[in-house]
C-alpha cells in the first residue's frame, strides 16, 4: 500500500534548546519512517507579524538547519520554504475562504486569544489562519497532520473546508486525519514548569550552548528539594528530583537505575549525579552542535531548491485539479 | 507621459440590455481611448455564489462576446479572465489580507447587506471581497479604476490597504484613483425606474432581440400619460414623456427635435412617435446583434488566450515586486 501523506509545518523560530529539539527529532523520525512527508518552513504564517525581510530569511535558513542536523533526510522527506508554493498555496487559501463559514473562524480560541493580545492589528488575515492552514494540507492532499492539543480545532475546520468543498465540488479532497503528537515536556532547569527560551538563561540548555556552559548551567539545576545534605538519601523520581526527571529524558537506561540506587543510598552525591547529567546533554548537544556547523547557508538554498521542485510537482498537480472541479482556467 | 494604468471588472450576468449595454460601451469607449486598460471577466468574484462550471464557462464566453461587440478592441486594450491569472491574484490577495483590518470589512455596507440577506451563507470570502477586489487592481498596478458609486467605499479600501503595505514593506504600489462612472440610467419602458432585467420582459429591449419584438414592445411603451387623444398637444420633456426620455438616448440630436415640435404641436401621433423610436434601437440593436453572432466560441478563446498572455506578463512583474518586498520566495 502506498504511504499516506503527511504535512508538517515548521515555524522559523530562532534557536532550538534541547526541549523543542526532543520534541521536533521525535516528530521527524516517526512522519519520516512512516509517510511520504512534506515538511514546510512556514514563512506565510509569520507574515502576521509583520518580520523585516533578512530577519525572515535568516529565520528561515536557520530553522532548515536546525532541522537537518536533527536528522531530516531531505532524500527520503520533502522539505520547502512554505513560500516557495505560495502561488499555488495561495490560490487554493482563496477558493477555500468561500466555503468557510465566517463565524466558526471568529468562534475560534487561538483568534480570540491573539485578537484579544493585539487589539489594534486584527487584520482580515488573521482571522484566516486556520484557512491558510487548511491549503498547506490540502495542497498536497495530505490525509495526516501531527497537531498538538491546541491545534486539533484547526484540523477541525480544515476537514469542514474539505466536507463543504467536495459537497459543492466533487470528490477532490480527502479528510485529514489528526496525528496527536506526544507531548513531551521537558522540564526547565529551574524545576519550574517545562523548559522555554522565554525564561531566564540559566534554565534552559540551547542545542548551541558550549560544553562548559552545559555544565555550569546543570551544576546550579534544581534537584531534590529536601535532600540538603550529601548523606541523606535522596528522592530520585520524576516527581521527587528535577534533576533525575531530567535524566530520565537523556540518559541511557542502565545508567539512570544506577544512579537512582546510589542517590536512594546516599552512595552519591547530587554534584556528581549532575555532572553525569552534564555529560549526557553535552553527548547530545555536541554533536548537533557540530553537525549543524557544518551546514552552510548553501547547503540550506541547495536543499530548499531542491524541495520548492518535489513540493511543486505535487502542488501544481492539485491546484489544476482544484481549478478543473471549479470550472476555472479554461481560457 | 505614459498612459495611466486602469483595471475594469466586468461581471458575466447573462444577455446584456439595452440599458447596461448603454453604460458599457461608454465604458469601453472612455477607457479604451485614454488609458492602458485591462478589462477582466471576474469569474473567481463569482464563486462566492457557486455556480456550476458549465454554467461559469457560458457566461464568460457570452460576456466576452458581448463586450468585443460592443466595441472592445482586443488589440488596443487587454481583455482576460480573471481566473487567468488567478495564481498572481489570489497570491497578493493573501499577502493583501494580512495587512487589512478586518474590522472595516465588517463595517462595509456591501457586506452588511448580503450577511442580512443571505445570513446562512456567510463565508470568510465574502468578507474579503473587497481585498480580491484590490488585489484585481494592485496586481497591475492600476492607478485608475472606474467606479459606481456603491464601490467608491470598496476603492476607498483598496487604498487603505496600499497605504499600509507601502508602510510596512516600501513604496511598492501607487494608490488607485476612482473614476466615477456617469451614472447613465436608461428608463424601462414601463416608465417605473430604470430598465432591467428582473422586470417584466416587455418593461426592457434585449441586445438580442429581434427587431419585429423590439416593435411590439415598445408599442406598449409607456409614454405622456396626459396625452390621452391625438389631437392633444404632447409634453415631450425627460419627465414629461417615457418614450420622450428614450428618445433623447436613442434617437439622433435634429430628429428628437423634429420630434419634441411636432409633438408639442399635435402634429405627430404617439404610435408613430414610438414606430421613430422602435427604429432607432433596431438601428442599435441590430447591428451589435449581428456583430455578436458572427463572434464564435473559438474566436472568444483565442481572445482571452490572448489576453491572458499579456494580463500575465503584467501580473508576474508585480508579483515579484512584491514578493520581493516582503522578503519571500528567495529560495
Ligand atoms: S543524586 Fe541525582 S537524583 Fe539524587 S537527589 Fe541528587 S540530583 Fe537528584
Ligand atoms: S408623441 Fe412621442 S414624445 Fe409626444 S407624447 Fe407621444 S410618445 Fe411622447
Amino acid at each position: 500500500m502506498a504511504k499516506q501523506i503527511v504535512t508538517s509545518g515548521i515555524r522559523p523560530t530562532g534557536q532550538l534548546h534541547l526541549g523543542n529539539f526532543y520534541g521536533a527529532m521525535q516528530n521527524i523520525q516517526r512522519l519520516q519512517d512512516n509517510y511520504h512527508a512534506y515538511f514546510f518552513i512556514v514563512d506565510l504564517h509569520s507574515l502576521t507579524t509583520h518580520p523585516n525581510a533578512e530577519h525572515l530569511r535568516r529565520h528561515v535558513i536557520g530553522v532548515a538547519k536546525d532541522y537537518l542536523a536533527a536528522g531530516l533526510d531531505p532524500n527520503v522527506s520533502t522539505l520547502y520554504a512554505q513560500s516557495s508554493i505560495a502561488e499555488d498555496i495561495c490560490e487554493l487559501h482563496t477558493y477555500l475562504s468561500m466555503v468557510m463559514p465566517l463565524g466558526e473562524l471568529l468562534r475560534c480560541p487561538t483568534f480570540k486569544e491573539k485578537a484579544k493580545k493585539h487589539p489594534d492589528n486584527v487584520n482580515y488575515g488573521l482571522v484566516g489562519y486556520p484557512v491558510l492552514m487548511a491549503a498547506d494540507v490540502l495542497i498536497h492532499k495530505g490525509t495526516v497532520v501531527p497537531v498538538g492539543e491546541d491545534q486539533v480545532v484547526h484540523l477541525e475546520m480544515a476537514r469542514t473546508i474539505v466536507r463543504r468543498f467536495n459537497q459543492l465540488y466533487g470528490n477532490v479532497f480527502p479528510e485529514p486525519q489528526p496525528l496527536l503528537e506526544n507531548a513531551v515536556r521537558i522540564p526547565s532547569l529551574s524545576g519550574q514548569g517545562k523548559m522555554s527560551k522565554s525564561d531566564a538563561d540559566d534554565t534552559y540548555i540551547s542545542m548551541q550552548e558550549a560544553t562548559d556552559a552545559i555544565h555550569s548551567k546543570v551544576k546550579k539545576a534544581f534537584s531534590d528539594p529536601e535532600r540538603v545534605y550529601k548523606n541523606q538519601p535522596g528522592h530520585p523520581t520524576v516527581k521527587g528530583c528535577n534533576v533525575y526527571h531530567l535524566h530520565s529524558f537523556f540518559t541511557k537506561e542502565d545508567q539512570i537505575s544506577s544512579l537512582a540506587e546510589q542517590c536512594r543510598q546516599a552512595a552519591i552525591g547530587c554534584v556528581d549525579c549532575k555532572k553525569h547529567l552534564a555529560g549526557s546533554l553535552t553527548s547530545i548537544v555536541e554533536p548537533f552542535r557540530e553537525r549543524r556547523n557544518q551546514i552552510t547557508d548553501d547547503d540550506v538554498i541547495e536543499v530548499l531548491q531542491a524541495g520548492r521542485i518535489k513540493a511543486k510537482a505535487s502542488s501544481e498537480k492539485v491546484i489544476a485539479e482544484v481549478r478543473d472541479a471549479m470550472g476555472l482556467r479554461m481560457f
